[in-house]
Order: structure tokens, then sequence, then C-alpha cells
């Protein structure tokens, strides 16, 4: 079943055996190339693991990026009502606005690493309920967030860049990273924006109020329950590109948690994602931990919109220039290994 | 005293008095124009400090990359006589010839990360001599090639990225950095292109050896001594960006241990300098750790030619694009901190 055919978020555990895998044989063609190139085999490290990756989920042992998609959802957050951010809702409109101007960080980086950056705002002036009251999203209210970030993928592109919005959405990601992997929410729960320790005390407090509500839930009742219409939205795009067999570069830790209910269902869902880079945000180590991925890069960056994946984007298209522009020892005439 | 004026290694030395120094003024008023941005302050993390680390040097609030220089220096080594490298020394020239036809990894990492690059061969047909019978180079030889490496540099360029090539060179930065900073031949001796466990015995023996007949001498000594051609160059062209105050992106393993006997004679000689990336060339981290540095990625790689560095430079070209094209929250009209 396709996603767009899907009419309740549970039909979502379906989509796994229909959807593409990775190719081994487009993977192994791509590593023998690079044991041939002008190199010790393995010198260029993690750069010939990501050629290889690419290859794999674009089925070409000459994996190419012409279009790069950068797509960012916002969202508001009724749970923003239990003081868990020290900024108004209002500035997620302004961030909107400065990133439709241009302004913003990830504007920069999707323009110094060739990215073309669509910002999608999700229904801004309609915030979604506060957890520790009531689920955040109904199950109809969840899925035409998922669909809507499936609609925004540009199934053409060769790859996607996500990134998020919105305020609050730090505790959003702390209470879904609690209710999907387990643990203490002071485990999950980390400044964010700026929250100082009474703030960060409040965080766990209406993580553990909304856990108490929702925390046995499956995982997709979760993401209505405790999550937002970007996290959503991220989960959808995810999906859509998988059908697309695009690979996908998750940002730092709310969006990696937006994906936390799709690796729960089971975590070849998230197979075509990489990591962009391992955020300062405490959680997110142990998130990626959780997840068993290797982030790309670590910076010491906590700043959201996708900033970090674009950064990464830079490095894949650094390990495909090497991948597809090197000689071979036969080629350049030079002794090998 | 500049260093074109200089006829004598000691007198390396003397230049530190006079060369430029790191312009606080100017970092700071990066460091505030950072904390104006539309981003919680510190959340774009190692790209501000990137940032401010540029505008030091280019004495600038808004640093600007519009020229990126790459230098790669090749030369060969008399101590391949001993049988420390499984490549014949011919491979260095073949390299040469694949990096002057565009085939090689440096060749796609500059082009896609905006770097132009030079490669110079330093008398390939001419090795240095064995440094376990005698000096590598007289000190005419030395400073020839120290010259040669400072002319190459393009004082117009904002930066200047280094790298080098030479069959056998993984030995000769093994005996500088154990002759500069000390313990034994084994903690800096490394599989370079492929050593196995025979070969890497042959490089210690040999550091050993070369150690016996040369690590009492002065730093600039030690780097004729044990050194290279491509080596003294590299410090050369070290000397010479700073003079015209150009940062410096140093490479991995044997472009850093080129660069130990200016950290001896003074570490401020090296502070206009990155390290690119850490090699997985196990005697990098220690090296860095001496030399008090912080690598800007860390990848696997172990390919040398500095691929480390050009990576590194579309870090540099990401954050300055963030720190000049952001917008402030005044401008953005977003509710600040």
């Amino acid at each position: 079943m396709p996603l767009a055919s899907v009419t309740a978020l549970h039909q979502i555990a379906g989509l796994v055996q229909e959807l593409p895998k990775f190719d081994k044989d487009s993977a192994e063609a791509a590593r023998d190339r690079q044991d041939q190139l002008t190199k010790p085999p393995g010198a260029l490290g993690k750069l010939e693991d990501l050629a290889v990756f690419m290859a794999g989920w674009q089925r070409s042992p000459r994996p190419e990026i012409r279009i790069a998609q950068a797509l960012v959802f916002a969202g508001n957050h009724g749970i923003c009502a239990q003081g868990i951010n020290p900024f108004p809702q209002s500035v997620t409109a302004q961030m909107v606005a400065n990133f439709e101007a241009g302004g913003a960080a990830i504007n920069q980086l999707c323009k110094a690493n060739g990215a073309d950056l669509s910002v999608i705002a999700l229904d801004l002036d309609r915030p979604t309920e506060d957890f520790t009251q009531d689920p955040a999203m109904t199950e109809s209210d969840c899925l035409d967030a998922v669909k809507r970030g499936a609609e925004a993928v540009d199934d053409t592109a060769d790859i996607l860049i996500l990134g998020e919005m919105g305020i609050g959405n730090s505790t959003v990601a702390a209470a879904l990273s609690t209710a999907i992997f387990g643990g203490d929410a002071r485990d999950w729960v980390g400044p964010g924006t700026g929250s100082d320790a009474d703030g960060i005390a409040r965080k766990i407090r209406v993580v553990e109020e909304g856990l108490g509500r929702h925390g046995n839930e499956a995982p997709l009742d979760k993401l209505a329950a405790l999550g937002g219409r970007e996290q959503a939205a991220i989960c959808g795009a995810v999906l859509a590109s998988r059908e697309a067999r695009l690979p996908v570069i998750l940002d730092g830790y709310i969006c990696t948690a937006a994906t936390a209910p799709l690796h729960a269902v089971d975590p070849e869902l998230l197979a075509h994602c990489l990591i962009g880079h391992r955020s300062s945000e405490p959680g997110h180590r142990r998130l990626i931990d959780a997840m068993g991925k290797d982030p790309v890069l670590d910076f010491s960056m906590r700043l959201g919109e996708g900033t970090g994946a674009a950064l990464a984007l830079g490095i894949l298209r650094s390990a495909l220039a090497c991948h597809n522009g090197m000689a071979t020892f036969a080629e350049a005439g030079v002794a090998g290994a």
C-alpha cells in the first residue's frame, strides 16, 4: 500500500514490506570502484562510506546529487501554555518570515551547500493541544500533517534535507523520545533554545505529565498524542522520500526525535536516513545511540532549522565528487596497491 | 626581519616578534555580530568559533573567502632505502602527474570546495639523504625548500590550504614528531599508506636510528636532518602566509608534523593555522593534542594531499555564509533573547 492510500495511522506499519530496499549490488559496485581509485583502500574514510550509502539508495554505482531539496516544517505547540519556553509562540511565525526573506542560518547553509529550500508553515495560528491535558492532535489531524509532509517531497530530487522550527518543540522532542525509548524524562530534556535550570525542571515535569497520560499507546498514536504537526510532517516526508528512493539527511534532536515513532514501528523505515550532525542538546546523543545511527558531523550546533543537515550535504557532495571524479590506478598510470 | 631576508635556519626564530598577531578587536566585533544574528547565542557551535577565528586573522569583523589557494608540495625521501614503504618512490611522480591531470582526490575536493590548486614537485629526481646515515638535507637545501614554499604563497588569497605527497613521508612525520615531542618512536609510527606489522616494525627501527643520530639538535636543525623538502616547504608556506595575514588549514598527520619544528620554536608561529581534520593515522591524535589544537573534522581519513584541509574549507565557507548572510534580530523583526 502506498502512503497516499493510508487512511489510518496504524496502516503506516503495513508500508514496510513494499518500500524499496537498499540495493546491495549497486553498493558493492561502488565499493569496488572506491578500491580502484588512486588512493590507498579506505583512505577517504567516512567519505567512502557515504558514497556507498548513496549508491545503494540511488540504485547506481555512480550516485549523483543534481537536485537537493531542503524542507523546513514549522508548527506551534499547545504545550507552550505550561511555560516551557522563554520565547513567545509568535517567534515561530517571525522565524518563518525570516526564512522566507532569506535571513536565517538555514538560508545561508542551503545556498552554500546547494540545496533548494522550501518552508512549510503548518497552521501556525492553530497550535496543537496541550498534551498534559489532551492528545496534542487527533488521529485525523496527525495523518493530515503526515500527508502534507509527504506531498511536499519533490520526487525528482536526488536527496532530501529535513529541518523544523517551532517554539516549544524541544519539549515535544523529549516527550517523544521518552515515550518511544523509555528512561527518565530528565535523561531526554535539555536547555533547547535557552532554558535555565527552572525552565528545564518545568520541561521535565511537563514531559512526565504527558507520559502519564499518553505513554502506553502504540508508537504512531504517541506521535499524535505528544508530537506536533512539524513532527508528523517530517514522518510523512521520510516515508515519501523512501517511496521515491531519495536518501534523507535528518537534522538534530528535534528532527531526529520526530522520526522515533517510525523507528519504533520498524527501524528499516529509517534505513535511508542519515543523521546530519550530533547536536549539543544532550538528548540527541542518547537518541542517536538508541537508533543505532552514526552522525555525519559533530559541531556543537543546536539551532535546528535543518542547519546541521544542510552542512552535512556539503560533505556528501565532496564524497561524491571524489567517487565520481577521481581516476582509477589504471586510468592514471599509477602503480596501485 | 622578513622571511625573505633569512639566510640561516636559526634566524626563523627571530621572525616571531614581527609577525602580525590575531586582532582581538575584529574577533570581538565578530562575536558581537554572532550574538545579534537570528539564532540563540552559541547555537551554531563551532561555526561561530571559525567565523571569529577568520575575523581575527583577516582583521575584519566580516571575514570573507574570495580566493582560497591550495598548495600541495611533493618530495622524495632517501629513507625509502630502508624499505619503509610498500610503494616504489616512482609513485610520487606518478601521483604528481595525476594531480596535474585532475584525477586525484585533492582535485575533486578543491573543485567541490572552491580552492585553486597548485602542485609543486620539489626535485623528485633528487631524494633527500637517508637520515639513518646522514642528515636528510643540508641547511642550505632545507632553507631553499623553505623559501620555495614561501614563494608559492599567493598573498592576495584569503586562506591557504596545505597538503603534501611523498612516498615514505609518514616515516618522516613520525621521526619529526618523536624528535620534537619526545616519547617512544612506536607512539608516533602508524601504517601510513598501508604498512603491515613487519613494515611498522621497520619504520619504528628507522625512526629510532634517526633519533639516535639527530635527536639532540635544535628544532629547525631537526627539520633539516629528519625532514624532507615538502616538510620544509610547508614550514615556509606557513610563515609566508602569516606575514600576509592568511589563515591556513593544515591537513593530516604528515602536514601537521611538518610544522612541529615551528611549534617547538614558538607555538605562536602556528596560531593562524587550523588543523583541517584528525587523521586515522594514530600519531595524529597525539600530535594535535601535543600542539594544543582542535581539528575541524574527524572523518577517519588518511590520504594526505591536503584532502582533509580542503574538506574543512567547505565548512569554513558555510561558517562565513552564516556570519555574513544572516539577518540580525533587529533586521528580521524577530523577538530576540
